[in-house]
Order: C-alpha cells, then sequence, then structure tokens
C-alpha cells in the first residue's frame, strides 16, 4: 500500500516536471520559426561525419526533394551509399566522386590539386542548380591541405548558394574560418574505438 | 622558373610525406584483422545522433545486410527514413516505432515505462535474430529516465547478443556503464546551432 503510494507520488511528481518541460519547450520551440537554408559542418576525430550527411541525403530522397552529393576524397567508405543511391534514387539525388584515393595513397599533389579544384567545379555548379541539399563529402580534408582555397570556398557560399540550398561539409579538422560562417556545427568527437582492440573496419559499419 | 623548381619540390616533399604516412597507416592497419558485432553508441548534445545511426542502416541496406531498426521515443524525427524504409526496403530491414512522443508531451511515466519496456522486449528479440545491425534509436532516454533498467540491457547484450550482431544506441546522456561495455563510442558535440538565430527544425535537416 505504502508503495503503491509511492509510485503514484512519483508518477504524479513526474507528469508535473514533464508539463513544466513541455511548457518550456513549447515556449522556445514558438520563436523558430525561420527557414533557410543552412551550412552544416561535421568534423571531430569520431565516427559519423560522413554517414550523418549521407543520413540527411536519404532524409531528402525520402520527401522527394532534389539534393546531390560530391565526394572530394574516395576511399573504400560509402561505397555502399553510392551503389543504393544510383541504383534506386538517381532521378532525385546526383552523385560524383571525384576524388581518387585518400590523399596518403595517391602521393601526388599535383593530381591531388587538380582533383579538388574538378570536384568543387562540380560542386558550385549542382549548389547553384537550386537543389536542397547539397553533400560536399570531405571537402575538410582538400581544405586542409590547401588543394582549394577556404576563401573561394567561403565567398562562393556567401554571395552565390541560393538562399534555401542547405550545403552540408564534412571531414576532421574543419577550418576555422569556414566554421565563423556555419549555421550548424557538430564535432564528433572520439570516445572509445574498436581499433584498440585488434578490431577491422568492417562491412555496413565502417563502409 | 624558380617557381616551377619551388612547386616541383614542394610535390617531392609532398609525395614524400605521403608515403610515409601511408606506410604508418599500412603498419597499423594489417594488425586490425578482428571482426565482432560491436557495441556502438552515438551521445551528446549535437545533431547526427540518429542520423548517422540510420547512416549505418541504410549502409547495411546498400550491402544486402538483414538489419532492423526500434524507435523507443517518437517524434516528428526520422519518419522520413521510416517511409523510405518501408516502401523500399522492407524485406531486408524491418522497423518498428514503439514510442509515442517525446516523454514530455506525454506526462504520463507509467505509459512510457510500459512503452519502454514493450520497446526493448522487441529489441530482444530481434537481436537474437541474429540480423547483422539492430538500431535502438533514442533508448539512452529510456535508460537516462529509469523507464529501463541498465543493468538487464547490459546483462543481455554480454550475454545473449550473437557475437557477430552490431548494435547500435543513440540518444542524449548514455549511462557510464553502457559507455564502460561499448566498442565504440561517439559524443556528437554541439558547437553551432542555427536555432539560436531563430531558424526552425527544417524537413530534410532535422527531420
Amino acid at each position: 500500500m505504502a508503495e503503491e503510494q509511492t509510485v503514484a507520488h512519483d508518477d504524479a511528481r513526474h507528469a508535473e516536471k514533464m508539463a513544466k518541460k513541455k511548457a518550456a519547450r513549447d515556449k522556445i520551440m514558438a520563436t523558430k520559426t525561420g527557414e533557410k537554408g543552412l551550412i552544416i559542418i561535421h568534423t571531430g576525430k569520431g565516427k559519423g561525419k560522413s554517414t550523418a550527411g549521407f543520413g540527411m541525403i536519404f532524409r531528402h530522397i525520402a520527401h522527394g526533394m532534389p539534393c546531390a552529393v560530391v565526394q572530394f576524397i574516395k576511399g573504400a567508405m560509402v561505397t555502399g551509399e553510392r551503389e543504393l543511391i544510383e541504383k534506386h534514387f538517381s532521378d532525385i539525388c546526383e552523385f560524383h566522386t571525384m576524388g581518387e584515393g585518400f590523399t596518403w595513397e595517391t602521393q601526388d599533389r599535383a593530381r591531388d590539386v587538380a582533383t579538388a579544384q574538378a570536384a568543387w567545379e562540380k560542386a558550385k555548379e549542382l549548389i547553384v542548380s537550386g537543389r536542397s541539399m547539397v553533400l560536399l563529402d570531405e571537402i575538410n580534408i582538400a581544405l586542409r591541405y590547401d588543394y582549394l582555397d577556404v576563401n573561394e570556398v567561403i565567398a562562393f557560399l556567401q554571395e552565390e548558394k541560393p538562399p534555401m540550398t542547405h550545403v552540408v561539409m564534412t571531414g576532421r579538422n574543419a577550418k576555422d574560418e569556414l566554421i565563423e560562417i556555419a549555421d550548424l556545427v557538430t564535432e564528433m568527437e572520439l570516445i572509445k574505438h574498436p581499433f584498440r582492440s585488434g578490431i577491422k573496419g568492417q562491412q555496413g559499419v565502417e563502409f
């Protein structure tokens, strides 16, 4: 009996607490009415930067919103996503893989620069075309090695990106100047990694 | 002429640096030969926890690997993904939405507990079935409010999860005990958020 009363009391307190939480949340959300195309950055050493970028692309596909992907650095990663998109959703999502392998695989700076420039030309074309979202996968790597000029990228995003187009940029070591002009920045922080116990990258998880 | 020489020199240095990087990377990767089903956690206040979880689910779908999703807390979020998966990939990915709205929307603890328990029963069934990946979306919220007992969840994962099944658990405030037993933990850290400038959650980005 005493226990039942305590449970009832806990439930009532919980309801009250949650009602307050809902009121606070509703109040905040009511002020958020704007819409605009966002500059979104996923950076940090942790997992999920590209994966979450592709997650938003699939979200766009799900809603029938036109989108596109440019991969600046091609690795073993995200080949699965590319196949899936090309097979089922090529009408709504354009997919370009421009990089020729991680830069430490090629050891050819001149070629890396040319590839990054070509990828950026394609990216600009897709962005100005008015799609709802363009994912520039691993562009931060190209910016970090100065294969691309960050000031040129920023100037383009600020002056020529259509107002409702979202641009998502992924990769470690996002440049400070880019973070400065972005609307939504998430740092994926590595807390624990299975490599430490000798586990390799696995299909479906890493690629 | 001098400029050309400098460029050639820079390119040679770059090639050398990248060759070293590749050798170091190859050496490390050669030691990573194991495969196992991972316990993966996405936590933190930043964006991309569920999105990256769904990204891995789409990666599994792309490779034709059986997988499943249990949503512990249903919100406006990820409805797009659910529709896309149910429409195109229901043969390879089972999808269950068990939660009845964010807990601060319901204000009914007894119902929240019952819903979380039902979701957990479904999760256990899907995990022991031997699928390659099961995504337990927002389970950390249910654990945080003690709708589920974290020790029960840990005991199940350690004793009954098939060795090759990946379990992905998302949501803020992952419990320390869960982080302790996980293989791969990423904290999504919020650096910048457009809510600060009065922008609301937008289709294709947030849901």
